[in-house]
């Protein structure tokens, strides 16, 4: 596509377009990341990014980049075209968009999928091989569900969602519209709940059900169970990354974000817009309110306010827990020093 | 069902019943935890629990709960009907036990499934669709194996037990009676043993296997490997949660309780009733003992007596790291005071 | 097989024979541990292996050992044959190779599996029942796909790779030579990337793909992300467990070694011959250099220089974070002499 062509577009989008300078209006055929770009590519840059120093040695045809005076002239001594917005990564996703080959299967159902007769099926989706849905479920419109899913009794599924292959809903599951399951994720099994008895433990039956709302996606290899009673509940909007355990009852408000091989236990609550990163945990029956950030392998051992940023384990204020950290190394040092003055 | 009619049903069960006043025997239509529950629903309540103040709300017609004389005022306050017993959480399972939709699949083994001619399998199966059963595997009855379930050769699966969607068995398992493996977890696979030769890594063979005894329980996305010679073997009512990793060659006793994202690294020996909570990390050939508690995300290096309860990473008495975390939250100070200290 | 021919088979190895003394040439039916092994049993025992002290009680009819004189006498005089070679873990994994029972599937594709006329599938393979594979996708030679196994669009496999069950492939992934992924992981999938607009998240197209080289070998459960543009890379040889989680576009150098659970977020980038130990995480874009050594735990959250080996969270050199970690078990007392200290 020429580069006037993917500018109109850009101009047309929501990065915010400020100005733009064509050096050659030449073929691009690739996004690419500034390190490995090359000719007829586009590549865009964020401010305080370390890959800026790629800057001087790239023949990238164009860069994509915020209001920095200082990049914008090092980037047209490269001879490459210069497109400035308020959002270069929002422009750049706009580029991907029309870039991304999208494997969009055919719409129907394949003649090795396995439907219950007291199931319903909507228009226009696609069931691919091996399909498996149970009895009492219902499949709204537009939906993909990708071979080797396996769909339980009592189960009901909006419009427009994918279920990648071999992921696994379990009965009681309520999923809206607009939601991606990833591949091998598990959503509504049986909550981890036992009673101890004379040594042993006995099962604490889970009969309530897990609801996915509007807009959410999950990754690879999650895990989502239901609970003994009620819903375990995600909130419109969230997004869950691979390998990410929510526990039996919890309930997830909208617009979070959770990295990678997060552990949220039972009966925890989370507020809107959450930010959890990587192998964070929650402790069972925590509430954490709106806006929190917590860094990568905090665990969550009490309620937290909202709008706080926590790190550590037990979770603490982020600046405390930089603090304290930076002496942690330093104790034998300390230890030593007060040995000596206690002897004095 | 009758509110008389249950508690009948708990007067016959195990959680010690000791009175009950109805306030009017009206149907029961569900079980609901006390937040949520209405009119015509059934709930329980333990001592301590902090959802004790939603009482003053509540408008549900039943309530099972422990002898606290406070507690039951208020509940007859609200013109809810009480159930007195030992254990309300107990009783409260059989209630579940009652309203629990049991999704039952129908005996026999879909036309989809392959089953090698060497194997064999026992009277009143369930073997759903796309299931596949490798050579020289034997199947007990009365076992529910559930859609895409894949079984290696020479495997041994004994009787009652449930494999949900998904779940892959490898070669050499031995799954005894009673047990369940949910969706997508692994038993048997190959243990991470290489040698490193040469700046390279040469394969250890894992020629051993898996033993699963009588009542266990793995939940989803769960990985146990088989070891170079021997078993990885897991004790009798021991419960897994979602995302455990049990390594080639580890021993874990009976009735053991294992949360999420727990790690098992290979050789462990675990003893029985052990504890651990999420995101736990036990070393190679760490030896834990009996009764041990280990809190989340403690990181087990060396050899824990019996009964210890743990805490931290590295590992140490849960008193211990209680104090000796309040006190890294207070570094900076005792730093600064230190330094002045010094400088007098 | 006689325990001489046996030996004359690691005689042919790569273990270093330096000598052998046999008892008696009796048959060998098994490969054991120290722990467990009998008569008609073959082990092995390593330098400083705690199991040493087994010898005093073992029945057992050969060990292989190194040079070392005192365990040697201890051996012969529980009247086992000796074996004396350089390396006894490589003599031993030799022994496993020949009595290893290898279920090698027929070759052959299944009635059963569904592969897009546009695929192009290599002589030899093994095609289990319900695989299915994409449009534009290439399958080498000589490759075992297991049953289940989803393989997406636009996929390249070299040869003689093994894909355990259940496993998924999506688009835009080159899986080399070699190479085994096991059950339930998933490559390819989309890279957790969302850009904050309006308190929402929306999706940054993830349009790139993963390439995984030669001898790679992957885990169960394990999840590998494909990035926005360009390639997330595993170099040749490396190993990785179960439950691991290697973020979008992450590059992974040659021979690396990751235990379970690690996570490695987007963009990270790993030198050679890695160890990274249980559950360790490794923050975004951060760069580990070659032959570092991080112990369980460890979150590595800024760039580490060649050979380091580090522990800890935040990360710091093992030495330190052992010498900091033995003070914080003291924290307590060393508080309060301070308070005494600052009374006087």
């Amino acid at each position: 596509m020429l580069l006037s062509k993917i500018i109109d577009l850009i101009k047309k989008g929501n990065s915010g377009f400020i100005s733009s300078e064509i050096i050659e209006d030449i073929n691009i055929n690739n996004p690419a990341s500034l390190e490995n770009a090359t000719k007829n590519e586009i590549t865009f840059l964020e401010e305080n990014n370390r890959i800026s120093n790629f800057i001087s040695e790239t023949n990238v045809s164009a860069i994509i980049i915020g209001k920095n005076e200082l990049l914008i002239k090092e980037i047209k001594e490269r001879k490459a075209s210069v497109i400035i917005v308020e959002n270069p990564r929002v422009a750049f996703a706009e580029v991907l968009n029309i870039f991304e080959t999208k494997f969009k299967r055919k719409k129907g159902i394949d003649d090795s999928a396995n439907i219950a007769s007291t199931s319903v099926i909507g228009r226009d989706c696609y069931i691919g091989p091996n399909v498996f849905i149970g009895e009492n479920t219902t499949i709204g419109s537009n939906n993909y569900i990708f071979p080797g899913v396996v769909i339980s009794e009592n189960v009901e599924i909006g419009d427009n969602n994918t279920l990648f292959a071999n992921s696994v809903i379990y009965q009681n599951t309520k999923i809206k519209n607009n939601c991606i399951v990833n591949s091998n994720s598990v959503i509504g099994s049986e909550g981890f709940g036992f009673i101890p008895q004379n040594g042993k433990w006995e099962k604490m039956p889970q009969t309530g059900g897990v609801i996915i709302n509007n807009e959410v996606e999950i990754g690879t290899n999650c895990c989502v169970d239901r609970p003994a009673v009620g819903f375990t509940e995600i909130g419109e909007g969230t997004k869950i990354d691979n390998l990410v355990q929510i526990g039996h009852g919890v309930t997830i408000g909208k617009n979070c974000a959770f990295a990678a091989q997060v552990g949220i236990a039972g009966g925890a609550v989370i507020g809107d817009r959450v930010i959890l990163a990587g192998q964070v945990g929650v402790n069972n029956r925590v509430k954490v309110g709106n806006n929190v950030i917590a860094s990568s392998k905090c665990g969550i051992h009490c309620d937290i306010n909202d709008g706080e940023v926590i790190s550590g384990f037990p979770a603490m204020q982020n600046k405390s827990w930089l603090r304290s950290s930076s002496v942690f190394k330093k104790l034998p040092e300390l230890a030593k020093k007060l040995r000596q003055l206690d002897k004095k």
